[in-house]
């Protein structure tokens, strides 16, 4: 009877790729915690570049100033 | 002073039906609880049905499958 | 299939009013959107008082600044 | 290591306005709960207000009602 | 940078169980999408059985009402 | 009309950083979009450090792993 919410950055994913990950979580909890399928929930929420941030940045100027500074090394 | 989220497959539900939920919600708060609908605040999902999954399936391949069930006893 | 979060203070609901809160939310997406009861699942998060912040206080303080402006009046 | 979700109705917020959010939530956990801005994460939710209640109306609904009742006074 | 929230009833899940949910939904991500392990964020919530209900009614009612079902056939 | 939910591992913040957040974060809102601080709701969830991962590993075990990575330099 689990919920599971995913929430990533909307880039692309495939709707086989959903698929798997709705299938890969399900039995995961089964496995792990006995959990029975027929009631695990899974939502994905896929989330615009812009209104996604890590390290105090939206996450596209995140992963340009991560890779400025592999340049620079 | 609750927060309600209400996460739906998105499937053509109408304006009039997300108020009827809203008013809803926030009613049977008032009733149950005593809390106050002027600071109740409703949010409604709609996922797209690619993104939700169900018995470890995306939920329209879950349904096909539901069907194909009942077709057979 | 919907999944539905309730979020309120906790200030004592009892389990009675909890299952009239999970029976009222699943009576009601089955009569506005004729969603499958089987497959709703809802959760109650009751949040301490210390952790719900409105009107940029936490909740205590929000109630006894809108106290003091009653008594104002 | 914070994880920020923020949830706004879709009224047009810019995106210099989002990431403006984004670094000012993640400063504030900084500076609050020396929380480390390289492991927080912000996600910002922008929602239909037709699918935003509050008051027991959606949005637009309740709006115009409060700007009624302020035209009666 | 996925963010996943694993919701499940507070029955007795072990940190050993927890942290193979953990590794195990941060491993699929990484397989299925290429999602960077490092800022993998995943958090599981612990839900009181009464206040988490499903086909409108709180899971320990609702489990014993399938059990009463699979006597009577 | 705003909702913030500030998730963070339950390692002893006290109330007045909790207020701090929370003041904060609905100041953010107002000089930001000009959000109305009276209805900005604001919750605050502390989560057990072993129901929290990064990295893919229980938070506690992946700082060890960092520091640990840190002394070997």
């Amino acid at each position: 009877m689990p919920y599971v919410n995913i929430r990533i950055t909307r880039e692309g994913a495939t709707a086989e790729q959903k698929a798997e990950l709705i299938g890969g979580v399900t039995e995961l909890l089964r496995r792990v915690l006995g959990k029975n399928p027929a009631t695990t929930v899974v939502t994905i929420d896929e989330v615009e570049t812009a209104n996604w941030g890590l390290g105090g940045l939206p996450v596209l100027d995140y992963r340009a100033a991560q890779a400025a500074k592999e340049t620079q090394r």
